[in-house]
């Protein structure tokens, strides 16, 4: 495990919270996406049948996140550390408060995920009917997934996963990835020299029509820049090129 | 449904095409996500058992989307047509390709996504063993799932939804939620003679003591400015000041 990885686990207090879920795979399948993500600790409000063979099944790799997870009697007592209370929904819900797109959050909200000083308690409903009102009204901040109006949804599983993954990307800054090549990449002139030589084939070739040959070299030059060949990548298409000529010159 | 979500059915042709799943509940669930986010093609290269019960019940609301997939003899076959090619994964491959993390996906990548004459696949590998390299090398590019080290293996459908949802967001711009209340906020002002009547009431109770007046004052001013109370809640506010000021003038 990276050093960074711990960042999540160790440097952060968050603490997913399920309320009264009906299903056991699915409690099974949030373990997953939390682990997945990094984060470790799971919270089961009231939960319907826990624990349970189909909940490890779902869980397939995460089976210590529900070995270690808190299991609550009320909503209070899981909250009763909290000091950022989250709560989360799909469906724009009727009552009034300060909400946020989970993919939208602002500097003051993200500052606050951030404060390590914080207890932070994320909060997921009923798989029929969400959160109650009155739950709502427990939280600092509603968190709303952005989804489509015609069919909004989502498994609870899968809205954890939004969750911890957005949770994920505000918390750790991700280098990254490079365009991997085995071999270096050619340089500007490993490009200038190779279209040199192409336009030559070109013209010996008599591929050129007077109308068009600057645009068609404008494309290749274009295409050749699109592509970033690599060294061993320009030197094939050079060595195609010279064969090329040798043929013309025979 | 409202207008702008038409926008990714109908301007955008994106399929997320997934290559021999094994699993049918897992087929239900992809189709689920897809529809949540709005997308509705789903492409199946050789499922080992679909169509199927389970794959439906998993569905809920997105038989559909079921119903309407199209099912593949070969992966040839699903990309015949298509313009822009992704594949996904959560690990990191040895292959060496272009390459992007799920968030981080840059402004070129961007616009190749939102020109809609694309027609684009995502590919998602077997539950057990991903995309092989053959697989791997048909794509454009990979999109990688940013993942804990310790816990790489996401759930497909999870996977489908992370991937939909960055795409949602990507092709859609859905307007911040702004602070909703039923009254109209207060004005500066209002603030203004709440925090001059409590300072009132504070004085004539004698609150404050010689040396810390001013800290107070200002820690008050500023749990108003962060509250950002509304009309109703100031009226509410100063009534209960008016009642403290009653008493101590009987």
């Amino acid at each position: 495990m990276a050093h960074s990885e711990l960042i999540l686990k160790e440097d952060y207090d968050i603490e997913f919270i399920l309320i009264e879920t009906s299903h056991p795979g699915n409690i099974g399948a949030c373990a997953r996406a939390i682990k997945n993500m990094g984060f470790a600790k799971l919270g089961l409000v009231n939960p319907k049948n826990f624990p349970c063979d189909e909940a490890y099944h779902r869980s397939k790799g995460a089976k210590d996140i529900l070995d270690d997870a808190n299991i609550y009697k009320s909503l209070d007592e899981a909250l009763s550390e909290a000091t950022l209370v989250l709560g989360t929904s799909a469906r724009e819900r009727s009552i009034p408060w300060p909400s946020s797109y989970t993919h939208l959050i602002d500097e003051d909200m993200s500052n606050d995920i951030k404060d390590k000083n914080n207890k932070i308690c994320i909060l997921f409903g009923r798989e029929d009917s969400g959160l109650s009102n009155d739950e709502l009204q427990k939280c600092h901040m509603h968190l709303r997934i952005p989804c489509s109006d015609e069919y909004s949804s989502l498994n609870i599983s899968h809205a954890v996963q939004i969750i911890s993954y957005e949770f994920r990307n505000l918390l750790m800054r991700e280098e990254s990835i490079e365009v991997k090549s085995d071999v270096p990449l050619s340089t500007d002139a490993d490009n200038e020299f190779l279209l040199e030589h192409l336009d030559k084939v070109l013209l010996d070739l008599n591929f050129y029509d007077q109308n068009s040959s600057r645009q068609v070299q404008a494309r290749l030059k274009r295409l050749i820049k699109k592509a970033r060949p690599d060294k061993l990548e320009v030197g094939i298409l050079r060595g195609f090129l010279t064969k090329i000529q040798e043929i013309l010159n025979k």
